[in-house]
């Protein structure tokens, strides 16, 4: 792993106190107002893992974006609210300037030999291979990945509006860096806004708190290496000015590796 | 509305600092091992509603049960992380003796006129009236609901494992009170641990990590008084000691009052 993918550089922090890492926002990762979201919560899920007192592996991430990260450095303090024997649950906020934009919660835990199943199913799709590549564009971060729309690719303006919410894409890192905790973190939040879809258009919209839950353990992540996922989204309900979203993000194999929601706001 | 109900002595908290909020557990309400999470969370989401800086009704809520509350006295101190026009950022922490035992974090945020559509659709159902109302016992605080399962009931001891771990049952407060915010962030964990369903009997199991999105505003809330509400639960993934929980909350007459999920441990 080298310094100079987009990725890394955008997680890249510095230890500035034994309970805060000063990172900074990355040009290539800019969204429409501030960072992408996915990188941010990559970022912070990056600061726990960095502790020396972190036990464990991500089991939940929960991050609130709270304002608009400006464009520089930035501040992450963490704290260990509680530790027990096999998991630990962080409280991460992200500031500038002394000013909150992001709070986040964090559980890591030890996984353990247990019985197991999947009982959700990954939807249909052709091999990636068979997929063109498109960049949705509007905004810059999406160029960093390959995304490969099976289903709910993003509309262009004056599109028809669609009865479903529903995107299922293929993704992965453009520059083939494999998949770790964070870029994992980050894959939960690739899919655009979902009332960009029922209304055939671009919304003014965001992401105001994202739950992820990880699934797949280290080996299972090591195992993916920097292959194609498989990312599915749809939204629940919109009303009063914010809707939901819920999503998974699947192995080539059949592995659920995350399930992740997220409430978004939208103006229109 | 009267205090002598056992929800709204649950969630009866005192303030004894500007930011700090004092209760207590109920005996009526306890869990296998401490209280029941959803009052836990009631509790949380009330002591924001006390705070004279809250703007807004709830919107998102995760909860993170750290190490279990022993009975008695708790302390909730409370911060907003950041205040923004239409939606604000609050952090809860619930300790005993200082020790952290619980935290959250709460979006409360103004809802305002928009494009809306339910999307996702309630599971069939009988109605309520039609079904027998059950009390899976094994914990206290269940004795506190109505609850009809439609689908799902919880497998009594040397049960039969079910390729299925969806739970559909009708829920109501069993004294009547109407259903507010904190009572539905209480009915968002109304469901016994999926693994019970699947492995077909007891599995020491509890929730780790609970997050609710709440869909309905005031006046929907109102408008249900205090009628049942349809409650459907189901898991995607169990691997590592540890399953996921997807959930929906219905009314009557359609209305997806809240989406929610969970992440839970459980040995076996």
């Amino acid at each position: 792993m080298t310094d100079t993918h987009p990725f890394d550089e955008a997680i890249q922090l510095d230890t500035v106190g034994a309970d805060t890492r000063r990172g900074r926002t990355h040009p290539e990762w800019a969204n429409m107002v501030g960072p992408f979201g996915g990188i941010t919560a990559a970022a912070m899920l990056r600061a726990v893992e960095t502790h020396p007192e972190r036990i464990g592996e991500p089991l939940a991430l929960t991050v609130n974006y709270a304002a608009p990260i400006a464009d520089g450095d930035f501040d992450l303090t963490l704290r260990a609210a509680r530790t027990n024997r096999t998991n630990q649950h962080w409280i991460v906020e992200l500031s500038q300037n002394g000013e909150v934009k992001t709070t986040a919660t964090a559980i890591y835990a030890v996984r353990r030999e247990s019985w197991a199943d999947t009982e959700s199913r990954p939807p249909s799709a052709p091999a990636p291979e068979q997929v063109p590549a498109v960049d949705p564009g509007l905004v810059r971060w999406t160029g960093l990945y390959d995304m490969r729309f099976v289903e709910g690719a993003m509309p262009g303006k004056d599109g028809d509006p669609s009865p479903s919410s529903t995107t299922t894409l293929w993704a992965r890192d453009g520059a083939g860096r494999p998949i770790d905790y964070p870029a994992l973190a980050a894959l939960c939040d690739i899919f655009y806004p979902r009332v960009f879809l029922r209304r055939g258009g671009f919304i003014p919209s965001g992401t105001i708190s994202l739950t992820t839950y990880f699934h797949a353990d280290r080996h299972q992540l090591d195992a993916l290496d920097n292959d194609f996922v498989l990312a599915t989204a749809h939204a629940n309900r919109f009303s009063g000015g914010y809707s939901d979203q819920s999503a998974q993000v699947w192995s080539r194999d059949g592995g659920l590796l995350a399930t992740t929601h997220q409430i978004v706001y939208f103006k229109g």
